[in-house]
């Protein structure tokens, strides 16, 4: 159920039988030269809603624009400052509170986020307790962490998974968009790893955008199954969540 | 050519020839007892979209959380105070500027937009001269704010259309979204119409949310001339700002 | 009654009768080769008094910088960021309001301000829901936008009246300040028209500062007129105001 | 000459000449029961145009409301929050700076705005040396703050000068707005002192508003002689900041 | 060698051997019934210095308060918002940066801080890259999260080294400070563990304050042992620091 | 009684008796060649602790770096934006305030930060007013503005003290830190005084960082004495705002 398509009196509605909604967000960034500039933001997306089909949860509106500062000296990147990404979760957070939102499970589809959205969680907690609001619960996953889908890319890919532009995050936007798949030459098909700091250091030691990944090993069929994996593991994740004491 | 459907060396070409973008900016707020929660931005984005199909542009990520505040009493409906989407804005045209994009065309599909949106545009010029980065445009377009639609909605609908949860962006959001097409009486037929200021007076004023409109007259046949009438328009609109001196 | 002219026994006084409260708001930017760069505030506030005189409403101190980037390629203009006159807004309203103030009619002396102070409408609205503080009604009139305006502007300048540097606007200072009546060589009479986009774009296209008037029209005699029809209407508006349910 | 009352080209011939600005700044705040709420905003404006007067320095728009916490539980008492107010004189400074102007006279009305004007000239410093702006010197002359109207303030009242709603500052409204002198019984006649904190403390030790001082003495008369004072006072000031090397 | 223990001068003769500082951040929060409630901040300013005191190295003043909102519910308490905090860490960079410093190396005693610390750097990285300032790079380590410290905290405690009020960061203030040694009656002598969300849900949680820790077991000459693990796995991090490419 | 130093049942216990807190608050900047760079952080934090030690007072931690923009082009000088250093003194006295703080008395190391502490104060003040929180006391006091201190001064250096990197401050940290007492040819052996404007203002009329002082004139035994008559003072400062009414 997804709160975009709703009207107010269907969320008026299940605001009687629930208090939980997922959050999907992400990042729109360079994903090396096959990977679509907006993997991120699409795999929480669908990956999100697919929970929500699972679990009956309303889905809110897709943060589709994260904090990539990292990536600005690729084309098309775009990035929120942290200050900014940390009032937006914060309007978005107590918008829905108002209404009688108590349990927020962000779907987070960037690494690059955890850091900024975990502070604003305490940014948000802390206003409210200085508004006297009453209290919520802010909670993220990140949809490739759990068993289901680590167990998947290590079967699949090894070590050519990598931590940028991975092979089963590209593999999931080929699923879920089979008719933007796109192909390069990679070269060297794995690429490099590292520590990396600012923009211009990022460029310099990846040029061509990938840390470590080989994503010209994706196919749409892995990407099936690392988004029934990850939904699986989400979807016990928010039960658990609505159910928490 | 969506943004996030892209891979960034295609940016990189696409740049070679054009500066232009489009940005499509929405809202996620009640539209009355038929309407989706998320018309504004669901129009934004498909009509954005459109225009993109037809020119060739760039369509960036849609904003789909906007300045909503006087329908926060109403269940479902998200805002961002104006102050941070003046930063939210800021950060997407700044970011994109940086690649070297010049012209951006803003396609809005919510009123109550207009006003945090031609700030945003001050507070970007002023900061980017004070930086004394190269000029850029902004120029923001409602999607409904032309003569195509305007005569098609006086024909089909008449006074019907009204100003909020208006008959001809229903209409739009059945021919995108058919599947998610609502049904709600609707009493009176026609909503009450005049100001109101903040959000519990608008509740008072306008108790089920629309104002003027029987979105009840709506279809998706409508919905899909609505659609061809604003993309032709803004499609005009945006061939002209590239060429504008 | 004028606030800064009054005592704060006389203000305790007027609560007990009224709530209402007019606040002038102009802007400091070029106004052509013989407007005063003042002319914004110095229309707003003037026409403001009046109706204070008119209708006995307090009329607060005026905010005599707005929102005027696009002129700071002009020397002696002044502006506030849209973010600074959003605060800006907020802080005198809700002084006000602490003391009772409720209904906020501004008198508006430049177009460039309407977007931000709409969108500084809402953040105050926003940030009293949030704290739980009483509700207030804020609206804004711009001094011309009235038919007893426009008809006068329409019968003695026509196209001439123009719209920056307007022969109204500088008729009305030339009423108010007759010692500070200047003229200059207007060359081509009628001032260009077009859009524009930032400050160095606007110098481009409308170089003397002037936009589509001819200000050389303008007489004291008129600017008494102008006056006397602003203050008909705005006092119209604000008892209107005040009665309104 | 007052920047508001002048044209961009006479702006534009005057900075051929000279670097120098004269900025007004007073508040809005109670002054006692028979002081103008204006009277820091009256004071600073009328003086700092007697120095313009006197010395040919163009004079900026007044910064017409400070920082007045401290009085909010008088009516009609407004105040800037400090971090607005720092914004306010940023946004004024640095607007006139991109047009050459080097050297602010800032002459003051309140003591209460200090503090924040001391705060704001070294965000100003900090924020044009992180652009790599060119330097300029903002200083702070309070009105009252020299010898020649110290020594008058003595000589007329001694202790019933008090620390605010001074004799002499009412006095100065008195010769500046004769048309608005008020009278109003003063019990005890010279009002208590004392250190206060919040505004809920000062108005439980000042139950009518003044500090220390007994403005039932002054006299339009007086009100001139100070002005006098302090124009010639600050006039020096003005002359010998433009020479310093 | 510490910065606030040096002269000017000697700051500027280090800067022409070595462009590299160690900055110890904290936190000033409760740590249960017999910790510190400076624990964070003390541990990290005393490995940071004995870090410096081995390598050579500058070593800059303590954040002493860092995000410590979940705590707030217990006496003494103290927090920065994340956003403050991100602007703390903001002005300590740039202002060292200023003169020359570009490797900074955050030694953190806050497991709460990591998130709005990595938010902060690339606010950092952002606003350097908009200014076009000469880059730098910022990075943190825990002073607990290395080998040699990990292997001690288990074989000393075991399980009841705990993760917050350690057993482990007891004993480094017991080493630092042994005349503050405090003991206090621990029931149960291991704190319960699991996740929480706001400050009063940590309270409810774990309402002496500690979680999953046995503090009793802490001593003096096992804090001794952890700060001398702590500084030779910093020093050496600090080395590859300064010669990473 | 140090607040780092204690558990927080300690102050669960110290708040039934008082709601006093001394809160040390210095500065990071050159205090020219043979002044300690964190010369004003330390003599607040170490009189505060006296201050502490003799009244029983709980002491804070130290706000080490201040607002020092003007001594930035001296190598090791730290400075806070006057904007941040009001949120971070807001941080910490609403975090105290939290837990029942109700009397904040600041003892502060820099003139330089006298005005933005001020302007904190009326922050906070504003801030808790707009919350309805509960009303609080700040007070400021420099360390050195006392007759015992500038009796002292005044005896041991006359004109010597000077205003910057002051005789008397040098010694306080000669007496405090004996083994960083650091020499260095100072000439000329009093330094010039003036008027300062910004940054690189300040070095061009002080080119080693003194203002008015010879500091080579300090000995450890003159630190005792000045340490022992500030905190002998500020101990009765303290005592008196605890009793006032």
């Amino acid at each position: 159920m997804q709160l975009q398509l709703s009207t107010w009196p269907e969320i008026e509605a299940y605001l009687k039988a629930s208090r939980g909604v997922i959050m999907p967000i992400g990042s729109t960034e360079q994903h090396g030269p096959n990977g679509l500039i907006g993997t991120d933001a699409l795999c929480a997306e669908g990956i999100a809603r697919g929970v929500g089909d699972r679990t009956g949860a309303v889905v809110g509106p897709t943060i589709g624009v994260g904090m990539a500062h990292h990536h600005m000296t690729f084309p098309g990147s775009m990035t929120l400052k942290p200050s900014t990404l940390v009032l937006v979760i914060r309007d978005y957070v107590t918008a829905l509170a108002e209404h009688g939102f108590e349990r927020f499970l962000f779907v987070n589809g960037h690494g690059g986020n955890i850091a900024t959205i975990q502070a604003a969680f305490y940014e948000i907690y802390s206003d409210m307790r200085t508004l006297g609001l009453p209290p919520i619960r802010c909670r993220l996953v990140n949809w490739w962490d759990n068993a289901g889908v680590n167990s998947l890319s290590k079967q699949l890919y090894g070590v050519a998974e990598g931590s940028h532009a991975t092979a089963s995050e590209v593999a999931v936007t080929q699923h879920l968009f089979p008719d933007h798949i796109k192909t390069a030459e990679l070269d060297p098909p794995i690429a490099p790893t590292g520590r990396f700091y600012d923009a211009a250091d990022y460029r310099r030691r990846f040029p061509d955008g990938r840390i470590g990944s080989n994503p010209g090993l994706a196919t749409p069929e892995h990407g099936k199954q690392f988004y029934d994996a990850a939904v699986e593991a989400i979807s016990g994740t928010y039960a658990e969540f609505l159910e928490e004491a």
